[in-house]
């Protein structure tokens, strides 16, 4: 219990987490075009040289002899470079003359010079991008072993909540949380299950959290974290199992009253009520365990926000935690520029309007505007 | 049949490719959590005000008096701030300390302030975010009016191509485009089609073409446009409809044997055989077209290439063409660096290795490693 209410720092929560998560992702082969943003499981190996040629069939090419061929097409066997036609006259009906000077190898490629037959042509736990479908089609891959997409449980807290069909009475809200977060698990290759709305019934919170863990690679709870007079999420998530409740807090701003847990070796996560909050810790704790299967290392902060841009309004910001601002991107004088999109921190609006997620880091006590600031697309 | 045959710009081609392209994208109505990276047809509207609050039901306060609520919960009428809990002290049974001086309109928000009742929650043509979902979710939106997907058909050319289920002969190789094409369309919300492979038959290419231009939104047509023995793309697009070809020539590298028409108001694009070119000329030409359901605006060529990095070794390129580099991106000395992925034109094994495409703008002949480029992220 001696972690337990201690402010953790975005990447002491990453470690504390990562240390007591039990990796137990199931394996399915899929048909080729289904694997797209799927993770592979398992290398991929080419079952064929590429290209695959031989030399032979097109006849053997004496020194100081031409053939035409096409684009792509077979090498006769001798040849050793490949001129453009553009670069080449015909002095009569059985010479050419090469007008630019052509090296041995040049414009040609090797039996086996793309991908060696045997050879892994993807390692395992890469996302399949749109160029991997078209390689591992190449390779005469047509299904892949990919790992099953992670589960994602979402119960959502609060007796003011209500389910967006009904017309909120006096004093409550609609649910947000459950259904950004249903996007933001989706858009990291998830699968979001909605356990709905439990209230602050304590045992029902507790019986959906039981339901969710057994079900589910990682369970979010939204609402209830903070130090209040209803909360009731560190005490439903403790009274799950061993380790429980690792962190209460995140030195983060917006997203702060966070809670990060294991149970069984699954994540669970208590998540902020307000929505942009809830998103930021989101994408901070929960985004790469779906997307990457992993935190990224500590060193490549740079490529969770791999966007630059000049912020256009000075920022104050408290040294010693990280904050994230939303902005827009806009191009302004031949660059590409971040506004702030501001708002009080309650606001949902402000959501629709921003293109990402500035960080100022915790080492910086603010921005000035102009500075560059890096950023996170959603 | 002026502009046939003359090497467009980017921009140029854009240009060319929307005067005579005639939208007529369909619109459907899906259920809230379906929408999700669709893009609105309409603007969708508020049914309430965000926050719904009225203040009455809880009493009014004098001037001096405080009263505890939760966080995000109703204020009572005459209550102009809120302060936090941790900033008050208990002095006696009936009289607290405020220990932070608060000012009016402080920690609250007034009914209506979020998202006013009626008032447009999101403009038509967004492309719907986790967080839109949320945010409709709040305005007790739970169906939205999407376009439809935009369906684009995808037929491959040349009798060198076989599908990936075969294990290609000496001289053919098995089909790369289509798939990677595939995915490429998926990931910028599509729906591909694929009509197989017609080989080098001017009558099975012309007949898919009018079937596919019949059926979809897009057409591509992969391979054969280079201007070879066997290009026969050009002749089987223009005898399809007017207006035909408009441009058979990009200024860009890779890519540069691109043609771009447009039969019926449809655009029909023939793509380089070589997988990066093709996948070049997808994201600069179409790509664009089924995200945005447009082109972006000419000054708004940083934000079609978000990322910059430094590069990390020099890097030639011919003046008056945009050139391409596959890059891979790394963290090094606390920066964020792109790391050339090079290799032959035609080898494919290379794109599996690239996050991203960086650019050399056609004003430049080079890049001196240690400079800043621009990355389009895959």
């Amino acid at each position: 219990m001696t972690e337990l209410f201690k402010v953790a720092t975005v990447c002491e929560a990453r470690r504390i987490i990562w240390e007591e998560y039990i990796r137990q992702q199931k394996i399915e082969i899929v048909p080729l075009l289904e694997a797209l943003g799927r993770r592979t499981a398992k290398e991929i190996f080419a079952g064929d040289n590429l290209p695959g040629f031989t030399r032979s069939p097109m006849g053997r090419l004496e020194a100081g002899k031409a053939w035409r061929i096409a684009t792509g097409g077979m090498l006769p066997q001798g040849a050793d470079a490949v001129v453009m036609v553009e670069y080449t006259e015909n002095l009569d009906e059985d010479t050419i003359g090469v007008v630019r000077p052509v090296a041995p190898g040049e414009n040609l490629i090797l039996k086996g010079e793309d991908v060696v037959c045997g050879s892994p042509v993807l390692q395992p736990g890469n996302r399949i991008k749109a160029q991997d479908l078209g390689v591992l089609a190449a390779a005469g891959v047509t299904s892949a072993e990919v790992f099953c997409k992670t589960r994602v449980g979402i119960i959502s807290t609060g007796d003011e909540i209500v389910p967006p069909d009904q017309k909120p009475p006096p004093g409550k809200v609609r649910d947000i949380n459950s259904y950004s977060l249903f996007g933001a698990i989706v858009e990291a290759g998830g699968e979001p299950v909605q356990y709905g709305i439990a209230g602050d019934d304590f045992q029902r919170i507790h019986g959906l959290l039981a339901l969710a863990v057994e079900d589910n690679d990682i369970v979010l709870l939204t609402g209830g974290s903070s130090v209040g007079t209803k909360d009731m999420a560190v005490q439903a998530i403790s009274s799950l199992g061993k380790p429980g409740v690792l962190f209460h807090g995140l030195a983060i701003k917006p997203g702060k009253p966070a809670i990060g847990a294991v149970v069984s070796g699954k994540p669970v996560f208590g998540l902020p009520g307000h929505p942009a909050s809830a998103l930021v810790v989101f994408y901070l704790l929960i985004d790469p365990l779906i997307r990457l299967g992993s935190y990224p290392k500590e060193n490549e902060e740079f490529l969770e926000f791999p966007v630059c841009a000049r912020i256009t309004r000075n920022l104050r910001s408290a040294p010693g935690r990280d904050d994230f601002v939303q902005v827009r991107l806009v191009s302004a004088e031949g660059e590409l520029c971040a506004e702030p999109v501001l708002g009080k921190s309650g606001l949902i609006s402000t959501l629709v309007n921003a293109d990402g997620l500035a960080r100022i880091p915790a080492g910086k006590e603010g921005v000035q505007a102009g500075e560059i600031v890096r950023i996170k697309l959603f």
